[in-house]
C-alpha cells in the first residue's frame, strides 16, 4: 500500500514544483510599456477586490456549515463522524479556495505579459497564455490528489479508521470543494456576466463604441469579470469533479475490496497521477508556427496527452487491477472525452452550419437570431446525451464481462476515470481563455497597432472555443462522476434499487427536476439585476461626464466593479441556500429512496440544461462574430444588432446558469452522502 | 353494469344535443356587415384549405402506423390483438380529427357573430363566444366519453373479451387520438406562430404598420392560424388527455376488480359523465354586466362548475364505491386544478410582479427583456411542480388510508380525474381565445369605431389569459394522467419496479428526458424556417407593390396563407416520427424497464419543459400588452419594440413547441402501452 501512495504523493508534489517552475518562467517575462500596466493594475485592483470579499463570505458560510453539521452530528450522537467530516468538508473548502485563488493570482499577472509578448511572436503569446493556464491546471489537479491522499493517510492514522472506512469519512472532503466551488462559480459567474452585458448594451449598443473601448466605465469590470468568473470559477469546478471521482470510486473500490484489496480503493489515485503526467507533458510540447491556426497547436498537444493517458491507463490498470477489460473501459472514458470535445466544437464553432444558422437567422432580426439560438441550445443536448448513454451501457457490459462482482458499475468507474484523466490538460486551455481575453483588452484599451491586434484576435478566438470546449468537457465528466457518486450513495444507504414507479420516489424525482430549473432562473435573474445597476450607471457616468465619449475624461471604473461586487456577492446567497435546503427536505420528508431520485433525476436535468445553456449561449457569441467578420453586412448592420442582442442573452445562460450546474450536480451528489446518516 | 353504462350513453347523447342547440343559437345570429364578411370569408377559406390539406396528410400516417402495428402483431403471432388494437387506433385517430374539425367549424362562423355582436354589447359578444367554444369543448368530452364506452361495449360483444381484458385494448384508443393530437397540434402551432412572427415582425416592426392591419398581406395567414393552432390544436390535445385518463383509470380498475368488482372499471366514465353535466351549467351562467371585467363573469361560471363537479363527485364516488376516502382524493384534483389556474394566471397576469419584471427589463433593451423572460419561465416552473408532487402525495396516502389493496395508486388516479371533471368548462374558455381574437382582427381590418374596437379588445385580452390557463391546466391534468399511464404500464409490463440505479434504465431515463429537449428544438426551428419563408415573401410583396402600404392595392393573402401550409405541413413530420421512433428503439434496445423509465422521466421533464415555454411566451406577450397600456413610453418607445422581440420569441415556446409537449407526454404514455407486446 504504501508504495502506492508514495508513488501518488511524489508526483503530486513534484506536479507542484513543476507549477512552480512554470510560475517563474510566466513571471520572468516583461511586462511591457506603462500603458499596458495601467490597465492591467486596474484588473489587478478590481479582482482582487472581489476575491476578498468573495472569499470572506465563502468563508464564513463554510464556517457556518461546518458548525451546523458538527452540530447535528452531536444531537444525534454520532460525534466522531461529526467530527471528521467537519473536518474533511474545511479542508475541502479551503482547498479548492486555495486553487480558485491561485488560478486567479497568476492569470492577473500573465494578461500583462501575454499582451507584451504578443508584441513579438504569435507562439511566445500562446506559451506564455497555456503556460499560466497550466500553472492554474497542474496546481487545482494535483492538490485534489494531494488532499484526498493525505486525508486518506492521516484519518487512519490520527482516528484509527480502517482503510475501508475512510472513503466514506473524506465524502466531506467533496462536499467542501463542492460547496465553495457552488458559490465561486455562482458569484463569478453573476460578476462577469453582469459587468459584460451591463459593458456591451451600454457601450456597443447604445453608445456604438467598440469592445474593450477605454471610455466604457465598465469595461474593467467586464475584463475583470473574465477571471473571477472563468479562471476561480471553472477552477473550482474541476477541482470538485477531480476530488469527488476520486472518493465516489474509492468507494466503489471499497465494495471491491474483496476481489482487488487495497490496489481498488488505491487506483482511482494512481491513474489520476499518471493522467496527471501526461498532461504536464502534452502542456509543455505545444508550440505554434506563425503561420498556423493556434486552434491545431493545441489540439495537437491534446492528442499527446491523450495518447500518453491511454499507455499510462494501461500500465496502472494492469500493475493493480490485473484485467484488461478494464483498461477498455477506461479507453471508452478518454474517448467520451474526445467526442465531447468535438460535439461542443460542432455546435459552438462559425465554420459549421448551427452557428450559421443563427446568422443567418439575425438578418431577419433580433426575435429570429434569439429563436434560432434557442433552438440550437436544444438541439446540441441529443449527441452528448446519447454518447453518455453511450459510454455508461458499453463501459458498464465491458466491465461485467471481467468478471468481477460489481464489475459493471467499477467499469463505469473506471471510464470516469479515463475521460478525468486529461483534465489538467483541458484546464490549461479552459485558463488560457480569459488571458487571451484579458490580453486582448489590454492591447486594446492601449491602442496597440493593428498587427498586435490582429494577434491578440485570433489567439481570444481560440480562447473562446477553449471555454466552451471545456464546458462540454465538464458536463460529461460531471455526468460520469454523478453516476459514480450514485453508486456511492446506494451502497452508503444501502439502498437496493430505486423505484421511481413508488409515488414518494417518483415525487422526490419531480422535485430534483424542478430545483434545477429554479436554481438557473435565479442564476439568470441575479444577472438581469446587476446588469441593470451597471447600465444605468454608466448610462449616468455618460449623461454627467459628457467628456467622457470624447475621450478627455477618464470614467469612474472603480465605482462599475464596486456595484458588481456588491450585487453579485447579494445574489449569490439565495440559489446557494435552496440547493441545500431543498435536500435536507427532501431527505427528512420523503426518506433515502427518494432522495436517491431526487439526486439522480435531478442530475439528468442538471446535464441538459448545461448543455443546453453553455451551447446556446457558445453558438450565439460566434454567430455574432462570424457576422463581425463581413458576413451579412458585418458590423453596424441591422443583423449584426440583432447578433449582439443574441450575444447578450447568451451571456448568462453560458457563464452563470450553465457552469454553476455543473456544481450543482456535483454537489447534489456529495450533499447527499454527507447528510445521509441524518435520513436514514 | 348495463344500467351504469346506459347513463354514461344517455348523457353523452344529451351533451352532444345540447351542442347541437348551442350551435343552432351561434348560427341564428346576424353576421354583421358586408366588409366583415369578406374578411371572414378569406379566414375561413384559409382556414379550411389548411385543415383539408393536414388531415389528408394526418390520415394517411394514421393508416400507415396501423398497417404497421397490425403488421408486426401479424409477425409475431398475436393476430387478435394487432386488429383489436388497430381498430382502436383508427377510431381514437378518426375521433380525435373529427374533434379537431368540429371545433375548428364551429369557431370560424362564430369569429364573425362576436365582431357583430360586438357593435351591440359586451354581453352578447361573449355569449356568442363562449357558447361556441362550448361547442367545441362539449363535443370534445363527449365523444371522448362515448368513443371509450362504445368501444368498451363493442368489444366484448364483437371479439368476445371479458370486461377486465377490454381496458388493455382499447388503450389503441388513446394511441391513435394522441397520435393524430401530436400532429394537430404540431401542424397547427407550426402554422399559426410561423403566421404570427412573420406578420409581426415584418408589419409591426419594419413597416410600422399596427397589428391586424389590412395592409399586411400575412395578416389573413395569421387570422387563420389562431383557429388551426388554438382551436383544432388544443381540441385535440384534451379530447386526448380525457380518453388517456379514462382508459389508464379503467385498467387500475382492473386491478382492483376483486375490491370493487366492474363498478371500479365504469368509475371514471360515469364520474366524467357528472363532470360534464357540471360544465355545461357552468357555460350556460356565464353573464357579464357592462361594466364589469369579462373575466369576473368567466371565473363565476368556473367556480360554480367546480361546486358542481364537487357534488357530482360525492355522489358517484359514494354510490359506485362507497368509500369517503375517495371522494377526498377527488377533491385533491378538482383543487389542484383551480390551484393551477391561480398559478398560471399569477405568472402571465399584467397585474403582478412577473410580467411586471420583464416590461421594466424592456426599458433596457431587447436582450434584457429576454433575459427578464427566460427566467420568469424557469422560475414559474417551481409551484406547478410543488403543487403537483403535493397532490400526488396527499392523494396516494389518503388513498391508502381507504383500506383498499392498491388504494395510494387508485387514490391518484382519482385525484386525475377530479383535475378533468372540469374539463368542458375550460376547454370552453379556450376556445374562447381564438374566437375573440379573429373578432378583433374582423373589427379592426373592417375599420369599425374606437368603441366597439375596445369591446374586442377587452375580450381579446381576457381570451389571452384563457388560452395560458388552459395551457397551464392542461400541463397539470398531462401530468396526473401520465401518472396514470404509468401504472397502467406498470401492470401491463407486469414490472415490479422501475429501479434507475440500474445502468440500461439510467440510460433509457436520460434518452426519455433528452426526447425532450429534441423534439422542442425541431418544433421551434420549424416555426423559424416557416416564419422566414413568410418574412420574405411579406417584404416581396412589400416591394414589389408599393400600392399596398398606401392602402391602394390589396395585398395577396392567398400566397402567405399557401407558403405557410405547406411548411408547416412538411415541418411536422420529422418531430412526430422521431418520438415513435425513439420509443420503439429504447424498447427494443433496452428493454421494458428502461422503457418505463423513458416514459416517467421523459414525462418530467416533459412537464417542466412545458410549464417553462408555455408561461415564458404568456408573460412576455402580457409585457408586451402592458407597455402598450402606456407604460415605460407606450408603442413606439424602445422599450415597446424590445418588448415586441420578447413576444416574438415567445410566440413558438408558448403556441407550438410548449403544447405539442403536452400532447407528448401523453403518446409516449399510450404508445408504450400500445407496443409494450414487442418489447416482452
Amino acid at each position: 500500500m504504501f508504495d502506492l501512495i508514495l508513488f501518488v504523493v511524489i508526483v503530486s508534489v513534484l506536479a507542484l514544483v513543476a507549477a512552480l517552475l512554470l510560475t517563474r518562467w510566466v513571471l520572468g517575462k516583461d511586462t511591457g510599456n506603462e500603458k499596458m500596466l495601467e490597465i492591467s493594475n486596474a484588473i489587478k485592483e478590481g479582482a482582487n477586490a472581489f476575491v476578498k470579499r468573495q472569499y470572506t463570505t465563502i468563508a464564513g458560510l463554510s464556517l457556518l456549515v461546518a458548525a451546523l453539521m458538527f452540530a447535528v452530528y452531536f444531537l444525534i450522537g454520532n460525534i466522531d463522524f461529526g467530527i471528521q467530516t467537519s473536518l474533511a468538508f474545511l479542508f475541502g473548502a479551503f482547498c479548492s479556495g486555495l486553487a480558485g485563488i491561485i488560478g486567479m493570482w497568476i492569470s492577473i499577472r500573465a494578461n500583462i505579459r501575454t499582451a507584451s509578448a504578443s508584441t513579438r511572436s504569435m507562439n511566445e503569446a500562446l506559451k506564455v497564455a497555456l503556460r499560466a493556464g497550466a500553472v492554474s491546471a497542474i496546481t487545482i489537479v494535483s492538490m485534489s490528489l494531494l488532499g484526498v491522499t493525505v486525508l486518506y493517510v492521516v484519518y487512519q492514522l490520527a482516528f484509527g479508521l480502517t482503510p475501508q472506512e475512510v472513503p466514506f469519512v473524506i465524502v466531506g472532503f467533496g462536499f467542501g470543494a463542492s460547496f465553495v466551488a457552488l458559490f465561486a462559480q455562482l458569484g463569478g459567474g453573476i460578476y462577469t456576466k453582469a459587468a459584460d452585458v451591463g459593458a456591451d448594451l451600454v457601450g456597443k449598443v447604445e453608445a456604438g463604441i467598440p469592445e474593450d473601448d477605454p471610455r466604457n466605465p465598465a469595461v474593467i469590470a467586464d475584463l475583470v469579470g473574465d477571471n473571477v468568473g472563468d479562471c476561480a470559477g471553472r477552477g473550482a469546478d474541476l477541482f470538485e469533479s477531480t476530488a469527488a471521482e476520486n472518493i465516489g470510486a474509492m468507494i466503489l473500490g471499497v465494495v471491491l475490496f474483496p476481489v482487488f484489496g487495497l490496489n481498488g480503493i488505491l487506483f482511482p489515485l494512481v491513474a489520476r497521477a499518471g493522467g496527471l503526467i501526461a498532461s504536464i507533458i502534452g502542456i509543455m510540447s505545444v508550440n505554434v508556427k506563425e503561420s498556423e491556426d493556434p486552434m491545431n497547436a493545441l489540439n495537437r498537444g491534446y492528442y499527446l496527452t491523450a495518447v500518453l493517458a491511454i499507455i499510462g491507463f494501461y500500465i496502472v490498470t494492469m500493475l493493480l487491477l490485473n484485467n484488461i477489460y478494464f483498461f477498455f473501459t477506461g479507453l471508452i472514458g478518454i474517448i467520451t472525452s474526445v467526442l465531447f470535445v468535438w460535439i461542443t466544437i460542432y455546435y459552438t464553432e462559425r465554420k459549421y452550419a448551427p452557428v450559421r444558422s443563427i446568422a443567418e437567422a439575425s438578418k431577419t432580426g433580433h426575435a429570429t437570431n434569439i429563436i434560432a439560438g434557442l433552438s440550437v441550445g436544444l438541439e446540441c443536448t441529443a449527441l452528448p446525451i446519447v454518447t453518455l448513454a453511450a459510454a455508461l451501457m458499453s463501459s458498464f457490459i465491458i466491465g461485467e464481462m471481467s468478471g468481477a462482482p460489481h464489475g459493471g458499475l467499477f467499469g463505469t468507474a473506471i471510464a470516469t476515470m479515463g475521460m478525468l484523466s486529461t483534465a489538467a490538460y483541458i484546464l490549461a486551455m479552459d485558463t488560457f481563455g480569459p488571458i487571451t481575453d484579458n490580453a486582448g483588452g489590454i492591447v486594446e484599451m492601449s491602442r496597440q497597432p493593428e498587427k498586435i491586434r490582429k494577434i491578440t484576435d485570433r489567439l481570444d478566438a481560440v480562447g473562446n472555443t477553449t471555454k466552451a470546449l471545456t464546458k462540454g468537457y465538464a458536463v460529461g465528466s460531471a455526468g460520469l462522476a454523478a453516476f459514480l457518486l450514485f453508486s456511492a450513495y446506494m451502497v452508503d444507504a444501502k439502498l437496493t434499487g430505486i423505484d421511481i414507479s413508488k409515488v414518494p420516489v417518483f415525487t422526490g424525482a419531480m422535485l430534483g427536476a424542478v430545483l434545477v430549473f429554479l436554481f438557473s432562473a435565479l442564476a439568470i435573474k441575479a444577472v438581469g439585476k446587476t446588469a441593470y445597476s451597471i447600465i444605468n450607471e454608466v448610462r449616468r457616468q455618460f449623461k454627467e461626464m459628457p467628456g467622457i465619449m470624447k475621450g478627455k475624461v477618464k470614467p469612474d471604473y472603480a465605482r462599475c466593479v464596486d456595484i458588481c461586487v456588491q450585487a453579485s456577492l447579494k445574489e449569490m446567497i439565495v440559489p446557494g441556500v435552496l440547493v441545500v435546503a431543498a435536500t435536507v427536505a427532501v431527505g427528512i420528508l420523503l426518506k433515502t429512496e427518494a432522495l436517491g431520485a431526487f439526486l439522480m433525476v435531478g442530475t439528468i436535468t442538471g446535464i441538459l440544461m448545461a448543455l443546453f445553456m453553455n451551447n446556446a449561449g457558445g453558438a450565439m457569441d460566434n454567430a455574432k462574430k462570424f457576422i463581425e467578420e463581413g458576413n451579412y453586412g458585418g458590423k453596424g448592420s441591422e443583423a449584426h444588432k440583432a447578433s449582439v442582442t443574441g450575444d447578450t442573452v447568451g451571456d448568462p445562460l453560458k457563464d452563470t446558469a450553465g457552469p454553476s450546474l455543473h456544481v450543482l450536480i456535483k454537489l447534489l451528489g456529495t450533499i447527499t452522502l454527507v447528510l445521509l446518516p441524518l435520513f436514514l
